[in-house]
């Protein structure tokens, strides 16, 4: 046969098959898309515009529909509420929301659980208004908690399909391009933002920093992306990066994290090449401070940190502690700073970060990782995800991730928190499963796994305090009296599923 | 029902599904992968290996496999041949290739070809001992040529199955993660591997220079690889990149340079935000110079130069003439340290470049193109796959994608080229479908594709030498005699597909 520019074509061939002539219907114009990925845009087309409740209507949001928000915005986050008050306006109903993160801040989200609209969240940690409705059994369906490797791995295995994902963008161009390193609502890497643009059906960034093309720094491509929303503000910077992170100053967190550094002193982990992950908290912070001071004082060089990171990383980083930071979420300026600055604070995405079903990811090459809890049982099963009172307030983050990976997963909490023990015999939810921790470190003394009875006999032979966890849960009972069941009902608002996908636990109301 | 750690969970739940119990049989030790994409790796597997026969035989090389490799090594790649070698002794047979390019360095490839063990080539570029043999019909199956952007697009859509992507890595880390950026075989950026490596069942990265992890500027990463194999030496400097690619000094050349340069300037695309690309090919090159010394005589600042980067373009962009490179693969040293010391000098990956089927790539946001020709017919269509003397001597590579995208896609070419008119009424093969392409430019005058009629005018009015392209055919043949037809038989040796998958031409024995 002729094609259409008079070649002659045969119509098959072996060991190529059928020959599809040129111009074919697909020229140019979209054709099948990624396999398994998000579907296919449209040639040059137009993607820019300036009307959120007209592109809405272009898109067409319907009923069941799951849309889809990233969190590195955090706490002055604006995308979420504005999307949400839009769809509420349009009379859409059934909404599922996947964000990575809920915070106090999306109030919307709130309202439209209150009113019916909103009738599933799907996210990493869920804090604030949302976290006591879910708890309060006020939303329809059980929210599902993940892990930050969790939902990089549903998304990725199409267990969570994304109809429409809304990304805020601190920079973007009118192609699509996105990047976090600058601008007013700057967030610095963007990384639990990306399997969402690989996967969900249609992507939408929103910015309030339109650039020319191309973006610098790009972090998400114009191939993933289809329309660009402008809107005049994206997020408070005040609430995007707290400040300064602070180390804290309470004499027993001090004393807990000068313990967790001897721990990790004498695990035969503090050494040439080793790899480093903490949380922003005081406490977690002191311990990076302890840590640092014996790796000077060792002349010794590590090869990472990683993780979301905070200024005391960078500060580490920059004077020669880690040869690179490894960085899923920065949580103040300084983070963002450096991650714009210095080539060597590498981006990395949620799935490389810690999906567990992908070829290999970060939290696999960490040697130590500090945890925090709200609970802890003899089992070393620790909760994040709720209070004692059963209610909703965080959940697992990179926490089980992290304990599973890291070679020494040290949880650090005081014994006793506002006159409740944090040893239990059970605890309220499991987020992760004690045989990935490896020891509690409290102000009373070290508890080590059974399961890791080598270590136990090093921290034995160095000195350190260290005690079985039973002994731990009777010295805070014994400050506290022991504690009364949590009394809940039988309803289920939460499915916690581990980062495979399985259920590890479920948060019923109360 | 209770999971594995005693905590009761419902078998379904209403609005969630089935809850499959923690700890599943997919328990961080790999579960489904990503969809679409690459098959699940193994938790904690150590992927490190040092002998090639002994990983070929854990993977298991099948009869009938597609097996890739990329090309940025060029002419000093050693991957292929040694991955070759090792395939025959193993005793493999109807291996496909999937290679990005193919060079006359790659001699293994031609024996296998010739033995009958390499049953299929498919690559977008084809040149040297491969390129013969194909074309004197010793290979099974037709070669399959594509378009740099369509590569991308037939792995990405499943058209392209690969088997085992074996990438030459100049840095990796145990972990598989991979650079170009520096080593003995730094060659820049790997646009060109990045879909094989997201795609291929099994990705296996080769170095000869393992770094401790993370690897500085990782390029692909950890998630999609495999295996790491360590050897002596992946490829010869000297082959990898040329020195410093030259300005042609040919007086034609830089006639039709500077007439090519006449034309951007007045096709009002020479402007603030202008974008910009060109081959390596001396003529190309003086176009870039000509084009440079407008712009700075204009005080004109572009947007970005794009595609294959040379140090030429490396020089416009630290002189300030454009704000950022969009590099797929690095063409010079110049190039290659630019990369690794300039973020501005961005990479991107094969799909971004040029793939017509995803949600928007760089090239449909190129001003101006500057294409060669080994012939170019009446109606602009334009052949780099052939010869006159109908032997594969290239291929594609981008020139499909770029003319497509381009405002403005300029063909350079002398009018005679060793005697042959490269003007005809009829070329050999169809490469790139004139509809794409705007205006031809020889030293004896500059033609418009008519479907650019007010092009056409603009050149007109400022005096520029337009005339019809017959009459360049025309002049052609006054000066070398009418081309007699090329005698092919009728086996079809490769099949020519346009960037969408539809097939543009074919390749007949010669």
């Amino acid at each position: 046969m002729l094609n259409g520019i008079g070649r002659e074509i045969p119509e098959y061939l072996d060991g190529y098959g059928r020959c599809k002539p040129y111009p074919s219907s697909e020229t140019g114009t979209g054709g099948p898309g990624l396999a398994g990925c998000n579907e296919k845009g449209s040639h040059h087309g137009e993607k820019y515009r300036t009307d959120l409740k007209v592109l809405l209507d272009e898109i067409g949001i319907e009923n069941g529909m799951t849309l889809s928000f990233h969190h590195h915005l955090r706490n002055g986050d604006h995308v979420m509420n504005v999307v949400l008050d839009a769809v509420e306006a349009m009379g859409a109903t059934d909404i599922r929301v996947a964000a990575s993160s809920v915070f106090p801040v999306h109030t919307s989200l709130a309202r439209l659980i209150e009113r019916g609209v909103v009738t599933q969240v799907r996210a990493n940690y869920i804090s604030g208004p949302v976290a006591d409705l879910i708890s309060s059994g006020k939303m329809k369906y059980p929210a599902v908690m993940y892990t930050h490797g969790g939902r990089a791995r549903a998304i990725e295995s199409g267990d969570l399909k994304i109809d429409v994902a809304f990304i805020a963008a601190p920079l973007c161009d009118k192609a699509g391009n996105i990047s976090g390193a600058d601008g007013p609502a700057a967030c610095g890497t963007l990384g639990y933002a990306i399997p969402d643009a690989q996967y969900a059906k249609r992507v939408i960034a929103i910015t309030d920093t339109l650039v020319s093309y191309p973006t610098p720094m790009t972090e998400i491509s114009e191939m993933f992306v289809d329309y660009v929303l402008e809107i005049g503000c994206i997020g408070d910077p005040a609430g995007i990066v707290s400040g300064t992170t602070q180390i804290t100053r309470d004499p027993i967190g001090l004393k807990i994290a000068s313990l967790a550094a001897d721990v990790i002193g004498h695990s035969g982990l503090l050494k040439e090449g080793m790899s480093f992950q903490t949380g922003a908290g005081g406490v977690s912070l002191a311990v990076a401070h302890f840590v640092s001071e014996k790796m000077k004082a060792g002349g010794i060089r590590g090869s990472f940190a990683s993780g979301g990171i905070t200024g005391y990383l960078v500060d580490m980083f920059e004077e020669g502690l880690f040869e690179s930071l490894l960085d899923v979420q920065c949580f103040d300026h300084k983070a963002v700073r450096s991650f714009r600055d210095n080539r060597e604070h590498q981006a990395m995405c949620a799935s490389r970060y810690g999906n567990p079903h992908n070829k290999g990811c970060v939290v696999n090459q960490l040697d130590i990782m500090i945890l925090g809890a709200t609970e802890i049982d003899l089992d070393f099963n620790v909760n994040v995800t709720t209070g004692s009172d059963g209610r909703i307030m965080g959940g697992s983050g990179g926490h089980s991730d992290t304990a599973y990976g890291s070679k020494l997963a040290i949880v650090v909490t005081q014994l006793v928190k506002g006159r409740l023990p944090i040893v239990r015999e059970r605890i309220t939810t499991v987020t992760t499963p004690g045989e990935s921790v490896d020891v509690l470190v409290t102000e009373r003394g070290i508890a080590v796994n059974p399961n890791r009875p080598e270590l136990k006999v090093l921290l034995e032979d160095a000195g350190l305090p260290v005690v079985d966890i039973r002994r731990l849960y009777e010295k805070a009972c014994s400050l506290t009296g022991y504690p009364k069941d949590l009394e809940t009902e039988a309803e289920i608002v939460a499915v916690v599923e581990y980062r495979d996908g399985s259920v590890i636990d479920v948060v019923r109301k109360v």
